[in-house]
């Protein structure tokens, strides 16, 4: 065991660290100007510049970890940017939550990460060259069409947009939400699971396919604010109705009929360890703020900090931390070294783990600053909402925590009787 | 002991609930319609219209409690309206919390209720007339301007807000911010808390002034959102520069110099239990939600309702909420059988428990909700925000935590050597 | 609503107070040096001897309710003591839970008061003039047996202890445990469960036995401790394996063939109101012993009730305790009102809430004491293991919530599709 | 960074694994057995017996790590045994805190261990041959006496023991607790902390003493029970009074007058360390258990394992655990790269951290056990006790939280009006 991060690592978060403070801090206040004249959902033009300079530098792309567990990888596909493992991009990806609209500037945000590498595992060729290739060049945006308001989603049996082929087409109907991304303006390319065999064995009914955008049949109704905030610039989430939607079976297919499963599953590994790893830069950045605030004020003839109850908080908030990111790299560097699918219990403890333990910090932070903190001027009400939201994304605590039981479980002998 | 309502109670909460199943909750989605509407910060015809219809039907200031403890009332003042003791309004307002725009309709709403109540017990009879007929008549409302952006108003002996006499005005310049109310187009008047004597002992510093909305030298720099929420319908939050804004001693001052204080104690006991007994009613709805939510989807073979996590959550929920319920009762029962005085240790409990607890089911049911929890279709998201701010308004958990410890120590004798 | 205790509960709980002013708490240390000195497994000279003098005050057999809800009593059957309300006898059983002992001093301690109100019930004159005259008078004590070792008895159906007619007499075969009392010198009387009918339907399987200390085939196998205390003066909690005991019909069936879930069902209610009052009691004398110490330590510069982390926790501790109280009390108040069945959701929630509530204040004072809490000086370490029993007896916490839920749930219309 | 044990921590967790399932294990039921026949306070036979056997195996002293932070060690001293990092330490000493007793198999028990450092890092050759040489040959045993009943000695400055010169003799008054193997036959030198000079500098006024157990003057009042448990085999925990104790200052004093707090802030990191990981083997004994219960049996329809809220318990303590290691092995691996004082902050976080996940995860096995969890079948009543006492010894919880929160609040600019 050994607890010091490598120099490749160390390497590149001095790097983009630099590039966080010379660049990105310096234009938050441009940014959050931008983004609040104007119309909503548009990209805002401080990010365009940035991803031009970030890309030059060669800071691109860091989120696409080498073969390992890749078995599905075409090699011939060629492509700018780093490759760097997961432990490292888990190194990067905490300075990156540490303010919200960095992801993007490195084409390292959220959902096009999980959907490239989806296209790089699983798309054909020509499928890279439509839809991989603009998306790492960061000139068009994507989507995640799985969630649907009318069923249990976290039961992913349960969805039910139907895929149903006709000739050389699918034809698909159905209704999806909080497919996150859709409003960009730049936002092209969906990627939707449903049903092409509602006969076939629970795992065996779901395919997945890629969607142009702006194929007919195609209606965003509304954008789902979280607790207020609608995260127009980062591209939203909708509520999208697909009313027979057709796209060839050639160029939409991914992997093969039936298929939708394996591909989810191998989609949000990576997914969720970049999330949680940007959490756990979130909750750093609470603590910071909560330090900082009780230091700040005076009540009752003494400083807020030394309360021993901010204290007491201030302790557990460090600690849950420590904790937390030490787990959150153990995963990363499991899915580096014995592939995602030996990871799952990890994966799944530390989507258990990093957004209570988050939410948990930003309250208390809120807490710490009053009215202040429940309000605009220090950005906790919404980082809050922004974790909060992370208790549900793919798929709630529960079924999470539900695997690790189930593979706890699984050490033991199974019960005679049952 | 007893634990049923007396039979006046259960004659006003069936008149109350008749109201609002007949007229409130029908039109809730017009409500909403209408508020979401044109301009922000207007009055929404609705309220206006049934506000006239309650106030027609006797359903009209119930907030108000007979006499007891009220040494400050001058009987000649005659208004509007039943006068209920603090129970049986507590039992009305729990119904009220239910549906967020209620409390307006019989003109029971914060912070215009705390507002009348200073007015009736501390104002002068042409204050009364000025101020308390038109409000107690619901054609003005008003705001209470206390807490200050720049110190940690949870200790209010760091207000710094300034009053100085100049002949027969006060000259008031300071900044205040959480001023709800302010936005209101019908706010006329605002009851201000200020340094009238910095050299004074602790508590005889502060006085509290009647200042008419419309004196030059006010400014609402911004209105503060809540989780992204604004509340414009209510009237919102302001923050509020008032420069040197000058009011005749005489229209202005409450009480006398220097008893600021005395009036803030005694104006937040009963908001307080309004409040507590709005956010059991909240409890109660998102309890109800999560119920429903679980009881029609299914998940891994069986409903929600079914996994006995949420039996656990369930069960939590309706044994917090009745503990709490009962508290919040018996604090106001102590209040109109003993005096708001000798409630203050109940008063402060509840203070913390209710938005803690309401905090923690509104939570679980927006877990229960998925996705749905977090944006607008249940409305949960919202009453989260609308209650987490409560665990801050009228001075954090921590400070009512200390007021109740503080008591509990002072039961025993205090340590030699301290 | 009125939250005074009546003039009679004021009454006899003032007697009764006095009486432990005068003649128990006095007597506490010689108590338990009468308790450690010698064997275990003896009656306590003090007790004995205090008995006496609380049955000639007329401080005796508190705990029977007057007939509210007890459709079988017999009402021939005369006995000593007073008759009080659930609500009296609920805020007598507090000050009882202060210390340990007292309640076998008014012939109000488990598990004979269960034992003698299921005899009222329940019993036939014979039964009664048996062993319900010398329970009721003090002379002998009896244990329950129902819990089993080798099944989940939270599910009472699982219990598997045989009963087989034989002619005019049951055959028992089983082994129970946990059978509080049995270890009491006096210990004259079991109350068994055991399954008359394993064809029958879930619940009309089990019945009911009055079995007698000395029958033959009785083992008691070994006694239990809980945490390592053995509770020996009590009668602690023994294992008893029972080998072809032979009983006759006549004597000891209570009530009917099949109506053992019938009688478990009434015995138990008010067993957990007087067991969560007697909690309640604890959890107050835990927080005295708390705040004491906390005013008698300084550490850092200060006393240790000047850390505000102690601030908080004494707070939710009163908190906790006030809306607790209330809760148990509303309680038996429905108890006495509208009979043991309708208070079976408030009977349920108070099972959950008072031993939780009450574990954690007993462990914040376990920890406001240092190595003090969890050695003997201060008796909280075993006042923790006495009430963390209580989360497991008369059923799990998860049972009971389960029914709290399962009751929630019930109020809202049943899912088409389940 | 690498999640992987080393080679040489792989070869000797195996070796010690292998003689746990040979020889430890196995004699686990006569361990008991042994333990509990005859009378308390005596050598276990099979404890000798295997200390032989392990010791000709070359599995022993462990604990002691190579010079890394350790300025003071005298390299002129040879003992027998390997020394291991403490990371290496740290996964064998999991493994020990599976099976109470296996520690001393190894020589590697509480309080000699840290005893045994202390002596190595700051005595002199002398001191070493006369106590060093014969502890770590597994002859005698040791205790240390720091606590003390008057005094909150969480403050270690509160701590009054006098030590007064005499001529060329210490003179020693006061009276500790807690003194933890004091009860142990073969307990043979006391390390003992007092004031030497009260009018110094705070933490300048305390040294350390080596104290044979059989000078005049010293009487063991009483050993003090845990719980319930007294921890005989173990040497219990004693409270000693000191009467006028005379020791020759060139034998007895430690390092030199007034640095007795550098001593007791280098002693304690370890210990701490090594205290953790056997808590975490006690955790991971607790979910066995609770697993493997939860499997065995059934309730209402299924098994207990397949109750949704039993896998949230399960996947909670399974996430608790696995984060807690990995911060322990963090700072074991601190201590060796970066010294202790680096450590610091790492060890007061594993310090709050263990021993709570530890005390709620057994507390969940017991609840899972439901009556055998409160009584000695299953030991996990007496493992909750003996975790328990761990959030109390060596400072409560609260002091190292205050430690971890300093070091937070010491990375931004201190107030400018504190």
């Amino acid at each position: 065991m050994f607890f010091e991060h490598s120099d490749e690592t160390k390497h590149w978060v001095g790097k983009v660290q630099q590039f966080l403070d010379d660049e990105i801090y310096p234009n938050d206040a441009l940014y959050h100007r931008q983004e609040a004249e104007g119309s909503r959902w548009k990209a805002v033009p401080i990010v365009d510049e940035l991803k031009a300079k970030a890309r030059a530098a060669g800071l691109w792309n860091f989120f696409m970890p080498p073969h390992s567990g890749q078995t599905h990888v075409d090699d011939s596909f060629q492509f700018e940017g780093v490759q760097l493992s997961n432990l490292t991009f888990a190194a990067i990806a905490e300075q990156l939550g540490k303010i919200g609209w960095a992801s993007e500037v490195f084409n390292c945000a959220a959902p096009d990460t999980g959907n490239m590498e989806v296209l790089m595992r699983y798309g054909t060729l020509a499928q890279k060259e439509r839809w991989l290739r603009p998306l790492m060049n960061g000139e068009i945006r994507s989507a995640f069409l799985m969630t649907e308001p009318a069923v249990a989603s976290s039961d992913a049996s349960n969805i039910q947009t139907s895929i149903v082929r006709d000739g050389d087409d699918y034809v698909i109907n159905g209704r999806k939400w909080w497919s996150s991304g859709v409003g960009h303006p730049r936002c092209d390319v969906y990627i939707l699971m449903g049903k092409t065999d509602p006969s076939a064995r629970t795992y065996g009914q779901q395919s997945m396919l890629l969607v142009p955008a702006n194929t007919p049949g195609i209606t965003i109704e509304r954008m789902l604010p979280v607790f207020g905030y609608d995260h127009a610039s980062h591209g939203g989430h909708g509520q999208v109705l697909l009313e027979n939607v057709r796209v060839p079976v050639q160029d939409a297919l991914l992997l093969g009929e039936g298929r939708g499963f394996e591909i989810a599953q191998g989609r949000l590994g990576p997914g969720r360890i970049h999330h949680c790893m940007r959490i756990i830069g979130c909750a750093e950045m609470a603590l910071e703020k909560m330090c900082r605030r009780l230091l700040s004020r005076r009540a009752f003839g003494k400083q807020l900090s030394e309360h021993s109850i901010w204290e007491q908080r201030i302790a557990e908030a460090r600690i849950d931390i420590e904790m937390c990111r030490l787990l959150c790299l153990k995963a990363a560097w499991m899915m580096d070294t014995a592939g995602n699918k030996s990871a799952r219990g990890e994966i799944a403890m530390i989507k258990v783990a990093a957004p209570r333990i988050a939410c948990k910090i930003i309250d208390d932070a809120i807490q710490a600053h009053g009215g202040a903190g429940v309000t605009t001027d220090f950005g906790l009400a919404e980082l809050y909402a922004n974790n909060r939201i992370h208790r549900l994304t793919d798929g709630p605590d529960e079924v999470h925590a539900r695997t690790v039981a189930r593979m706890e479980l699984g050490r033991y002998p199974a019960p005679a009787s049952a």
